[in-house]
């Protein structure tokens, strides 16, 4: 499939990786195409020159241009800005497409742990399917750290992701392409309202990480 | 140890029986000891002067004098009347104790599925917290069903559950009441701010429960 990924940060770049090991057909927008070229990465990741010297077939342009070209587009770009950025992307080039959502609604004014932006009575997701009526939102993997997310292998034993949205027909398609990644325990939690859950499972996976020491375990749900 | 359990509904009535099985002396407070002995339970479950005749060691009070007499306190009171039943209870009876704090602050106001009353930048067991200063709160067993939290051993695999607080002291005593029940992956998260992650699970057990048909699950944390 064409897919098309909002935002180029380290999930963008995971996932971005991911569908193009998985034989989809890869672009990825960004605010400044030229402020993205040159920037240098943390640690010893190097450049994003070098990530897409890596990556030659990723496509790099503006969000209008991803949203419009993808069949499936992808909202990696932070809470914060997720409603800036896919206004961006246009509505008329988001409208019918599948849109999976795999942005937190997290809020760092206050420093860390973050809080969430949105939650309890509403979520992220929900205000991204109500902005954009007509685009088939799917809320999934933002449950668990980007390198999890297409490699679920690296975990001992298998895991659980979830799926939230209006539209089975959208559902089904991530699943598809949850399942290219290796993933086998895919929980349809219902509509797009039980997104809250996966959004609201943050903070303990924050504090998780904290007591653990590292961002590599994700949960398995035992029945 | 001598416990004693605020509440006598179902997740009362299970800690009762899981900590005289496992040594313990029992004993449930209420508030108003003739209503609770004369009522009936949902289905099959008779009533509670069933309850108490298969289970004779357990002894029925009122909330100050349960809390008064034993070593560690359980607050299984719904999350909506946890602060007036702890007050009830008395500071002075809970001063310096442990409290097993295994409440969620559901609120039923809006119908089926609740909210939360307390999220994000609070929880209920920091409310009891700073309610009843010099009680040693320890927030566990709060994110699954009652049948599962004394008896882990019901699911085919080892799950988690967690402990917050701010006394190691504490957190050990409930740490090693837990390994009593079967309980062998505790993930003692941090200090009492961390018991927002387990409350705010709430919403995602909700939606697998509905998603499964049934509570019987639990989560394992897989690293």
């Amino acid at each position: 499939m064409r897919i098309g990924i909002l935002g180029t940060g380290m999930v963008g770049r995971a996932l971005a990786e991911g569908f193009t090991r998985t034989g989809n057909e890869v672009s990825m927008g960004t605010r400044d195409m030229h402020t993205t070229k040159v920037r240098q990465l943390d640690g010893p990741q190097g450049s994003m020159a070098d990530w897409f010297s890596q990556n030659p077939s990723v496509a790099l342009s503006d969000f209008a241009s991803v949203a419009g070209s993808a069949e499936v587009v992808v909202n990696a770009i932070s809470g914060s800005a997720s409603l800036d950025v896919l206004t961006q992307a246009g509505a008329v080039n988001l409208s019918g497409k599948v849109l999976i959502d795999v942005s937190n609604p997290l809020d760092f004014s206050n420093g860390f742990p973050p809080t969430l932006s949105v939650s309890n009575t509403d979520s992220l997701a929900e205000l991204v399917q109500r902005s954009f009526p007509d685009v088939r939102v799917v809320k999934t993997l933002n449950t668990l750290n980007a390198a999890l997310m297409t490699n679920p292998d690296q975990l001992p034993e298998p895991t659980t992701v979830f799926l939230s949205g209006d539209d089975a027909g959208a559902k089904a398609i991530v699943d598809g392409l949850l399942r290219d990644f290796g993933w086998t325990d895919i929980l349809d939690l219902g509509d797009i309202t039980t997104a809250r859950g996966p959004e609201m499972w943050l903070p303990l996976w924050l504090s998780a990480m904290g007591a653990l020491g590292n961002p590599m375990f994700n949960l398995r749900v035992v029945r």
